[in-house]
């Protein structure tokens, strides 16, 4: 359950304090170019200390290749790749180790495990997702070749809808967080990604459609508490006359005069964008005081401490971005299959 | 792509003209009384003419299991199961052959397949998720016997959310269907669904998050657009500090005092409700003429006729129910691999 | 585990004195013409009460298609298919209800589930087979497209190595097992499979070998009990200088001077014929007495009734060719993903 | 298809030349104690340069342990791990880089993926199989504290059964392959494999049999090329009557009085003992000149330069006992999940 996809396939290992984090890519197509260059900056794009929104903690977070690539080229082979911890803090956590804080993993993994490694959060942390963003620009080399362009943005901030160019919506976002952290507060908002260029006929009806496979790939990204497709829960009030897409000729191609159906239709891609948004609620961790109870059952008083983002939507920007590049690869190979 | 789950899992098939629709259960735990009648009366909830919201069509749907159950009691091994189809109009659909419905699958399938049964809709049909109603009745069998509870309702049709007694809800709904019917129109609305007395551990991060298994269960079945667990999209402009929900003991038992989360944390069930709402997109077919092609690129017009729900919610009900069910039975059963 | 394969998959479900036997191909490919003669034909070469040899049970065994043809295609939508069970003698099973046959299924069963059909082997029985038939019949008619024949012999009875043509091979079967049955007793014996005109560069290294794969699914065969490629275990004897298959052109192709290998090299098909075999031991139904326990562990002799074959080869050859034409079709399906 | 399991998972990367292997185990228990020596014993078991027999090549091949251990036990996380390639001479390979070598992988890896890192065999190297027994080593531990037991020993090199006590065998296998490295040839032989201690119930039918998921594990090794269970191909003269397993009860337990079966009866385990033989061919490097073709078909003649080793027999027994171990875990895992 650590193993993401059907043909190309991200299984992924670490916790957050152990020596290393790291993955295998299996099913990568042979003979893509390796842009060595590109990974490592979609891996700087999720990585904390960036700007003024994120955490202090900075690390290189270099990956390191250990398979799969030969004079530059893929080779069909697995990619193994690792990524060492460098920035340990752990002692920051010994006062948490018997607690259950509110809305984080702790007690769920206690139950499930019996045993589990607290650090940091351990396998629960989110610097698990720095392995999807090395399985995600792989991805993305292929799609690229493909002519297929994934990308995402932050549209809303608690109840905040960005608006205007982006040097105003990113001013607009560094307000509302820096307000929430001034009070020791943390908030969520909303993503949302647009696949273009995706050719017809990716999606594997019944259970496989794309949008099951995208709601399933977003909402295992840490914090991820919604999904929609097209206009989604904002057209929960419109009719199917006001909602249908009509058909249409244009530039010599089918096309849909309107794209409510954000881009999919019944459970397969028809070639225009695909549209979708995941809802992100606010991280668990912040800096006020909180009830909660020990491992033995005693209600104690809690406080976190260390460094901690207000906000996690930046940084889940390439991570969405990601899941959605893999499951496209992915669909896009399973659909050679669909004739000899 | 026709099989969902892990170990629990069902894999189906059937056309909505064809002879018959069926599936195989495998995985189904050995020693389940199996309840027959319980089993009719799931798919009869799904089945159109029950009120006077749905179509006309009235099949009989009678389920026919073929193996995997002796003496009264499941055994283990597979179970085999058809639902003939009965009704069959397919004359109606001569004239859509050739035409690429709005909002429809005909154009995906058509591009994917180069091939496609026209005939009511062929695998695209709604009459695909009665082996999910099937399916779903067996795992309530077995997790009635394990104390868990899964229920859906309708809580939202179009902007309306439906309030009061249950007789009350089902007016209301009622009232808006009918106007929407009268206008040649459909309508959508939002299903919430409630796992109860689910067991602390059922979830497998990191892909296999509960969440997101839940998530592409639900976006599979037609006609769904969104998915959010707990407070979900409705919560986005709550702070941490108010959505976090603290650990205490009550009744000897750890709980929280709240529920934003939803009953999961961490992608695990924490022992809480699991709450979450599924968006069903207005029906595409709607009795108005329409603009779209042809496969040849001609423009054409198009009014459908037959049969048609101007909204699937109150059928769609089982159908959340049952996915829902699968979900968790399949979960219950991979967290008995947690340890030895 | 009653789903066979990766993208060409075969689910069965079924007993030996069940309502039906039955199954759902997904992922055949679309467009293929379902040519229903040969698929019957193929089910009537593993029927019984065929010739000399087999039982006196006389099935129809007529093969019912559900879904996923369409005027004369495939539609790339599952592949629902049924066989009735006409010709039930249940009651001659009421004496072996709680009794372990030797070398039988029945202890393990009663172990592993605590409930079975006891009625003709249940789900153990041979009848199982003839879904695996059906999903081979399927896998043959897309092969046939790309030129790739399957086919299977019975080269080995007990120790006598059949020899000579078609017929005097028969004649020699016909007068060992003729033999054996007058003495009460079973015989098993080899079947050997060939693959020829397949393509390069079927099998997916390291798990996935091609050679693996086969070797898994000869394996799930009732009865069988060993499997070997190319020279195999006759070739024990000789070193590497003896077994190497030196490359050379041939009519401008790359071809292998000899074929020890069986037509596999790194677990990918090198174009050469793929030559395997596949042991099966004497059935274990026997007309001699024999000492067993019953379920609560007494001592009891006990002498099988009914019809049996004291030997399954010639029954089992459709059956190999079906599951190698399966893991063929599959593993051409895979290969077309390898690159984009 | 570079993972091996259902629920205990083993997934591998890694090139003979690369910068290092690995792999990420997934689905290991939660809380076994992790014995490090012993992990690192079962790799040195595999190593080349231990004995007279193996070659040359002296790599520590020390296993780096990355996550998914916690304060000594398993955390039911995953487990990453890597051995470093140290002792690199990929200059002695740039002379073969354009050839196929005989009965090598060479052209099947460069007709499949267009591309191959060919210094020292690339993916399709035996140091591919360290990662399997850093897989077994884990399942080991597990079973250890199951009380199940798998163990492997060559029995057969070339035509010599090999006879007496471990240190009469070992000389004997000696002799012959001191004989074979000579004549600058290769040899092949057997392995025999026992699981004592095995519960009764693991295996899944029908396609996943225990004998199968064995059969397919066994085939994956490299240059395995036959695999049979029980009296397997030597008994292929013996009737039923000979071959069947009475029942009887011995030691207030169920057992068979023979074990012809080789402990799985109806692809469940019986609570026999499971025996079962491998097959492996010689290694297809000789020293040699062979002739052969290059990329552009021209003939050419080749004769290897290294270390080899003549015969991988004895280096293999771990790889197969990691192979069985993997299996059986994976299977009782699955078996929890029979009932609820």
């Amino acid at each position: 359950m650590n193993t993401f996809g059907n043909i190309y396939r991200l299984t992924t290992f670490g916790e957050s304090h152990g020596p290393a984090l790291g993955g295998v890519i299996d099913g990568m197509p042979a003979g893509i170019a390796v842009d060595t260059d590109f990974i490592q900056s979609e891996l700087d794009r999720r990585r904390p200390g960036q700007g003024k929104l994120t955490t202090a903690r900075n690390e290189a977070d270099r990956v390191e290749l250990l398979s799969g690539v030969f004079e530059g080229l893929t080779t069909g082979t697995p990619i193994g790749f690792i990524v060492r911890n460098a920035d340990h803090h752990s002692a920051d956590y010994d006062s948490i180790k018997d607690l259950y804080r509110p809305s984080h993993a702790d007690y769920t993994y206690q139950m499930k495990y019996g045993v589990r490694d607290y650090r940091g959060g351990g396998r629960t942390s989110a610097r698990e997702t720095l392995c999807r963003v090395v399985g995600g620009a792989f991805a993305k080399l292929a799609l690229r070749q493909l002519g297929i362009n994934v990308e995402a943005h932050v549209v809303q901030v608690g109840n905040h809808l960005l608006t205007g160019s982006p040097a105003e919506r990113e001013a607009q976002m560094e307000e509302i967080v820096s307000r929430v952290r001034a009070e020791g507060d943390s908030i969520g908002g909303i993503i949302a990604g647009v696949v273009s260029h995706c050719p017809v006929g990716l999606g594997e009806p019944v259970f496989g459609k794309l949008n099951a496979a995208l709601a399933g790939a977003m909402m295992s990204i840490n914090a991820a508490k919604g999904f929609d497709l097209g206009d989604g829960f904002d057209g929960v009030g419109q009719t199917g006359s006001q909602m249908n897409d009509e058909f249409c000729i244009d530039g010599g191609q089918v096309h849909t005069r309107t794209n409510h159906s954000g881009g999919i239709q019944g459970g397969i891609s028809n070639g225009e964008d695909i549209r979708f948004r995941v809802l992100f609620k606010p991280v668990p961790t912040i800096m006020r005081q909180q009830n909660t109870i020990d491992k033995d059952g005693n209600e104690v008083a809690f406080t976190a401490k260390g460094r901690h983002d207000p906000c996690v939507l930046t940084r889940a920007v390439p991570i969405v971005e990601s899941m959605a590049a893999m499951v496209i690869l992915d669909y896009y190979l399973l659909n050679k299959t669909t004739t000899i």
